[in-house]
């Protein structure tokens, strides 16, 4: 039988949703690593893990693969065992019990779980509130429930060029965001720690957004996948109050929580009345979520308290994090402090990029920031995330004087990029 | 806080596409067998194995976990020592090297493969052409991208109802399918060996079918999640010319070949200039498949052939089925002889209810295999699955007079059933 080549031209057409050509920042940044000269580049891109789950994680999954029930379907609505895990770990931040059979359900992965909100919240025509910059697969995720994105930008600190600040003194506007709303407004999404700021919304600012969202009902989507990792005090907007909960629905992630992105496990916590239509669009677009990873993590949480991981994951993760931005300080270059999770934005205007660069024509036509990523991995190895991704169009211009790190990796990763990153003292 | 009581008023309304209120099959079904008092209730009703992988997969998932690599992200398309191994695995039956670089995309299970499918080339109003009956999830999937279904139905044997045939004799009129085609159809929904009936498309079928494709210029489909397990030969659609591979996307599930239904982890399998596609839905679904898992079965496909796996499945299958099937024979009930899968149909038109049997009114209100299920678990124990929740209304009648067994269950669960269904003599 004849080998079919690259490049016949096939009689069957893309959706529109899945047509576009222009590159995603990961496959650019991951492309352009591979290609360098400059290996191994030090990868500071991608959030995933250079490290491995803790041990009592992996023990629970290597006993739950050898159990029959853990490796046939698990419910829809995931195993009973990690919805009670979950229940416990999380009734404490709540001030009450949260009820496994009825408020929570397992998904693939927090992004699953989004994809889930948008396809069982969401119609044709629709209108999501978003906070730029933005994780940017929430983009896809709600066009493919038919619906539309309004953004509106958080401000930098006003001498964020010039100096250090706090990552809470990136501002939102509550006035742009009241006058964004609209009839068609169905869903505001909320990211907390957020990525890729590093920005804890403070209790006073979530107070802000949810008196919009409970005047104009509006469903919140408070995206708390790095929950765990907060360096300053983490107000949950779905704990504010009782109007305020019955609109909420609150995302996170196993994978994240514990070390392990590829294990693809996360959940959705909610009122009932919303939860089960979560469980509905969930089975519908993958039928259950992996079940003896499920039941690992069930485990997890189960010992995670006990075993002091909880409050070693932020003891680690805040050295790291210290550890690596001294790289700033020693260059005089100004970030974002973060209060939560493992990214830092680092402002990179001082950076001098040298004239005819030959940067390839992908990379020349988009934003500052990537032409900073591209020439950091070229010509110091180091790759990290260009964070005019996460805007629309119109507010790409405040993200590309940034430049995004991934701090959870190895201490020697980070040291070694530190070194590099050296290297930028003849760009200044 | 107060706690938010069930049945409160909520102000967010759902989508359309989980707003309806009638139960699926499963929850029935499975809620059916929870109530009864004929516990432990014999369940060969959903399609789960009641038994463990193998043992070589179980090893290998027990070391994936323990690997940094294999604890994160895995790449979206998949990680590639799968896609080699599916390449190595599946070449021999397209005659030719796969390239696991351009036609492979690995998918969170064959579900999520089938909406990646469906995300990938559907858009609003576009047509679907699907064979009765259909797995059920086909539907939301497809009506999750925006697209209609038209269906054609396979009719039973004309003796159907009186004696055994085999599954092969269920029949396409090739010409009503035709007379479906329209200007808006976009996409055929093969399934072979097929559930729930058991047949196999022979060659002079799917040839005719390809040619209706080939004319149309219509996406072609291919679920064959049951492919490791045939007793009659089995052609793959997509290799029967280079015309129809060029329009064909081949399903499969590493968890239904390797007894891991938990796993989640599936593929799609067809010309790079569709996988392309296919990748990009995917990674705007669920970003990527669990990792370990993608590691244990691409090592599981590296053993499969050597441990005489692929040989073993059929042969324990098979014997699993006639061992099941002898029952009806010994209740002289017709039934459809499967040519491949783990499901038999089972023609249930002589067993006479009850009048006035009290049939709960969610029951009450279905088709008579419905109530033939219900009956089936609270009088004898044993659950099996309805099969006109496969069928569009319109063709529920050719539905109602049977029921879908699975016998992917160890010896002694068939042992069990069978002598519980002898209580059927009773009601004929």
């Amino acid at each position: 039988m004849a080998s079919l080549k690259n490049g016949i031209k096939s009689p069957i057409k893309p959706a529109p949703r899945v047509a576009g050509s222009t590159q995603d920042v990961w496959s650019i940044i991951n492309a352009a690593a591979a290609s360098t000269e400059k290996q191994p580049v030090v990868n500071m891109g991608q959030g995933f893990f250079g490290y491995n789950p803790p041990q009592f994680l992996i023990d629970a999954a290597k006993s739950a693969v050898e159990r029959l029930d853990c490796n046939q379907y698990a419910p829809p609505k995931g195993r009973l065992r990690l919805r009670q895990a979950v229940s416990n770990a999380y009734s404490p931040f709540w001030g009450r019990k949260i009820d496994p059979e009825t408020e929570i359900a397992i998904t693939t992965g927090a992004n699953e779980g989004f994809l889930s909100c948008c396809m069982a919240f969401l119609q044709q025509d629709d209108e999501v509130l978003l906070l730029e910059p933005f994780f940017d697969q929430y983009i896809s995720n709600i066009e493919m429930a038919g619906a539309k994105v309004v953004s509106v930008a958080l401000q930098p600190p006003k001498s964020g060029m010039t100096k250090t600040h706090s990552a809470g003194d990136w501002s939102l506007d509550i006035e742009a965001l009241k006058r964004a709303v609209t009839p068609r407004t169905r869903m505001l999404v909320l990211n907390t720690p957020h990525n890729p700021l590093g920005k804890i919304f403070n209790a006073n600012e979530l107070k802000q957004i949810a008196e919009v969202c409970v005047q104009n009902n509006i469903l919140i989507i408070s995206d708390e996948v790095y929950d765990r990792l907060f360096y300053v005090p983490f107000t949950r907007i779905a704990t504010m109050s009782p109007e305020v909960e019955r609109l909420t629905l609150t995302l996170s992630s196993a994978g994240k929580n514990f070390y392990a992105t590829g294990w693809r496990v996360g959940w959705v916590l909610g009122p009932p009345e919303l939860i089960t239509y979560i469980v509905k669009a969930h089975a519908r677009i993958c039928y259950c979520s992996p079940s003896p990873l499920q039941e690992a993590f069930a485990i997890g949480f189960e010992q995670a308290e006990d075993n002091g991981f909880w409050d070693e994951c932020i003891r680690d993760m805040k050295f790291k994090m210290d550890f690596f931005n001294d790289i700033w300080n020693e260059l005089d270059m100004p970030y974002s402090e973060p209060e939560g999770g493992y990214f830092v934005v680092v402002n990179m205007s001082k950076v001098k990029l040298p004239e005819n660069y030959p940067f390839p024509p992908h990379v020349l036509e988009r934003p500052r920031d990537f032409k900073l990523a591209w020439f950091l991995i070229q010509e110091l190895g180091v790759a990290a995330i260009p964070p005019s991704e996460f805007y629309s169009p119109p507010n790409q211009h405040i993200g590309e004087q940034w430049m995004r790190f991934a701090v959870c990796k190895p201490d020697s990763v980070l040291e070694a990029a530190k070194e590099r990153l050296r290297g930028l003292k003849e760009y200044m």
